[in-house]
């Protein structure tokens, strides 16, 4: 039994044990595949009541790149650009899979805080029309981003009002959503469809679940090829029932909602303790599971060789720590001593 | 609790219990993502035992699709093409994956039974140098076939050596490797590297897993790009331990080889019932888990509506039925008593 | 001075003299690139008059495979499949680059003589919607085939026709349309448009010019996307003129029909004079200006180091010969006389 | 007789009389096609004395991005990327044909005058190894720049030492490679192999030439799959003599370096013309035969309509202005004159 957790990343966790519980209750008989099974279906059903339409369009896949690449195929030829900020995920940590697998150039932008602007999108925008250049057709935005801010329901229905008034698509990258919905105290279609989301990478693997990533339309004209899409882009599950089993549990009781405000208190938590250590400090707002300081560089090795974490950026000696659904006080307690600690190693 | 069975796909059936244990088993703390815990080193290890060689790379990816592009791409540039039977799962059930996502032509050979075979190989060989024509570079073939068939050990080996004569590589989709296995008694070693495949899609899903194959490479040289195509693929899962625990109940006890020898078993009683129903024609050799036959056309839908299967081949009035790992006496009678009664529905 | 002809390829003809002059007649001063120069409306607007319609758009590129990926690209997703002849130059002459370029699947039937026909196309349709098959999309067709045959206007619309009520649409690869119109004795809207033909590649560097081939949608809707297609498939050439000024020439007086009446009068006579020789077969029609025979494998050789031309199938020992718009009646003579002396070699 | 001439790209320039006279002296006679004609092979030897070396790989392609993207799909995997300067035409003029053809990422970086510094290139570099990530394989830097400046032979030999250290090919996009050897008074083997350069895009048709650019490899190993990539990139011609006259009359007597010479002197005269017009200021080196000027916003567009050429910065108001191998001193005196009287406008 392995009871060691650590700050690496919410990735490390294990499943929810809610989750597991679901995963054995669908586990008898047979059912068709590829998602015609009944437990899809009610999944399916499930999130309409979730986001509260009926225009939702769900595609299970397997993991948050999969959904990227399947949503931005769907909304785009491979002569348009994405829009994204430098730091996006799809721009730095899927090995090229967006460039390759949709053959599109991402424009990304330089941003203090991991957060797209309206003029960070409309400099993008002077060559449309013209053949020699990538035509801009997507603005991809991630919320909670991946320096852990998060864009206020303002801010996004600027961005997606912006994007639709210049022909553009907005895509959420949503592999933290609960963490966001979580911290501003809304529900995932505030975040979404209400405020001009055009599709969704809808991500549970970081929050709980074991595997399986869903791609959501609001819109049912841009749903209609994705099927196509999915199962070209080896993303379309045969065993379908138990991507579905995990969602139907991880909507029961807002499961998502509790493991996210969880992990987001933890990292608040872990945040107000460390920023009193004074050779520490925070680059970023802490707003959900992830506290982004600078530390001593000497501090790095002998700290990530008790309870391992990542460095974000060796120049600036930045690191990364991330709370989890299943982080303790305990935990928080144990590492912000080996932090103080640290001077002496 | 669904308790229904039926012949449709060997993946409408759920996963092996001890699959559920082992995935219950590593459910706790935190481990490192994308394959650098301790339980995939582990199961790493396994295969090595289990393919009775050190020259092994295991990469785990999410599906059969996924694996065979994966495995694909390492192997070739998109200038070259794959000589393949037309009833390859490549070929026909992948949406077009393989050709977009590695850029190649498929030269799908038409066969009676699924078989690729020396001569037909050889007929794709004249413009071998020549610019004007993609570049076949390596085999595909599968085993078991799509078709419920077998090659020989010595007909492996026969399409390998002059393969590797031409300067093509052998790719193994072993979809079904293990039902295969458990039919000609042998080891995956013997039916592999040890017969000269060179790449290996190695499937669990239709044996009793729950998600996860294997791409897996017995010549180093070929496996030193996969990881980065991996993960354009967006074959790469972070919560890794999940696929891992899964084959090391899957090879423990080689229940990877009682599952199958079960599923065998109940397609050879089925055929065997069916054959004896003098409307019905088996089409094909029933060596593994599958039995094709011709029946009557007016049978089929309401043989579909008790117990859903699929047709194989609208034309000739062709179906396929496929037993699992899970399949009863008891199904079969059900099922064979159904056939018998198809002439009054 | 090079004054050989031989009976390779047309391709293998220079420049007809009208075109090398229209080069030379737009050559001075400065000229807007990528064809928004005059040259080029104005060759825009012949393109109107020539195929009788205002519904035509234009697109110059480089050759024919640029001009038949590019169509491609127009017509279809990659999840889609072109139905094609297996003989057809997309599927075996382009190193795989509709593959690779479009990402979509070709289905490739068998035919005698390089001819689709509706049946064939049918049997490519039984898995439209299943999101397993890639879906066919387009229906390619060569007009005159690879096999120097031709399909009548008639037969034409039964196509069209036919994969419009199948959701079809038809490309035809015209590289020698020009051949094609002048055996039918019409015009090019004849076979084109009035047929019901969506796209076209236009050739005319096989029948007399230096570079540049078009790609033509007879619908707009179809043809919006296309400036980008073409310049990302790096097809759009700067100096444009120079290609606009070659069709110009080509229209002027019907160069295109004279040239290639000539060319089809020309293998005429040689099909005449060496179906006479008893060694030797035809095995296609002579419709335009290729003639296919299999002739005493022995005499290939010799012959080719005297006169060279290709092999067309090693096994059958099918040979292809073809005239261009500057075989003389001398040169038949003379190769004639070489095939009657090979007995000797 | 179009006798204009203005300053909006070296492009819009005809073609040299010389070059017209080589194609001519070819016209007649049949060749064997796509580059087995002995014009192109006496070419192929020709440029091996140019370049001053036997290990050359010369293959004609049809136009600066088909060259581009041959050469980068020859030195690289999709999983790779590119680094280049953000002015760089792969990055803003292919309309994403690098990223769509090689499906690879570019890492454009900023830069103040379009030349990439080894401090860029190190940037780039501390993902190498991590799958998560796109893997730099290639450094490609343009001579003379987008921008109209040089590498010293110096600053290329750093860049090419800095890169192979960092196993790093270096790819230059020679679009204007005779307007910088012509400016820095060497030949075309100092600025390429001698420097250290792996793969060169060859262009001639901004200087002169009608259409066909050649990708050269300095390495034979990298050349080998050329053939393939460049058929099925839809880039080989079929009358190859038509492009191999051209570069035989370019090399004849260095016409490329009159001709980049005097393009050069022409902007060198024009800049130092427009430099003393006060509300204009400069804002590059002007180094070859293009000058970057800031003029006032409401001077654009009515000299445009009477001398057209490019804004290339609208925010600035920065304009770009383009000297040709025919551009004459009345030409200038001409344009210069319609500046200073802009006033009036």
């Amino acid at each position: 039994m392995n009871t060691k957790r650590f700050f690496a990343s919410d990735n490390n966790a294990p499943i929810h044990p809610k989750v597991m519980e679901a995963l054995m209750s669908v586990n008898s008989g047979h059912t068709i595949s590829y998602g015609d099974d009944v437990y899809t279906k009610e999944t399916e059903e499930l999130f309409k009541k979730v986001f509260e339409t009926e225009e939702i369009d769900v595609f299970f896949v397997y993991n948050g790149t999969g959904a990227n690449v399947v949503a931005l195929q769907a909304l785009m030829y491979p002569f348009n650009a994405v829009v994204c900020a430098k730091t996006a995920h799809i721009n730095v940590d899927e090995c090229g899979a967006p460039e390759k697998q949709t053959g599109c150039k991402l424009l990304a932008m330089e941003t203090p805080d991991g957060k797209l602007t309206t003029d960070l999108i409309a400099k993008t925008l002077h060559a449309i029309g013209s053949q020699h250049h990538s035509q801009p057709r997507v603005v991809s935005i991630t919320q909670s981003t991946e320096m852990g801010t998060l864009y206020t329901i303002e801010e996004l229905k600027e961005i997606c009002d912006f994007s639709h008034k210049n022909n553009l698509f907005v895509h959420l990258d949503g592999a933290r959503i609960a963490n966001a919905a979580a911290a501003l105290k809304c529900n995932f279609a505030d975040i979404t469809w209400k405020a001009g989301i055009d599709a969704l990478s809808f991500g549970g693997t970081k929050n709980g679940l074991m595997f399986g990533e869903a791609v959501i339309f609001f819109n049912p004209s841009l749903a209609a090829n994705v099927p196509f899409i999915r199962k070209q882009s080896a993303q379309l599950h045969s065993k379908m029932r138990y991507i579905s089993a995990q969602y139907k549990a991880y909507f029961e009781n807002e499961l998502w909602r509790s493991n996210a405000l969880h992990a987001n208190k933890m990292a608040a938590i872990l945040s107000e303790k460390v920023s009193k250590i004074s050779a520490i400090k925070l680059t970023q707002k802490v707003q959900v599971n992830s506290v982004f300081a600078t530390i001593p560089k000497e501090w790095i090795e002998p700290l990530q060789n008790k309870s391992f974490f990542y460095v974000w950026d060796d120049e600036k000696s930045e690191v990364r720590w991330m709370t989890a659904f299943d982080t303790t006080e305990d935990d928080i307690e144990g590492f912000v001593k080996l932090i103080e600690n640290a001077n002496g190693y």
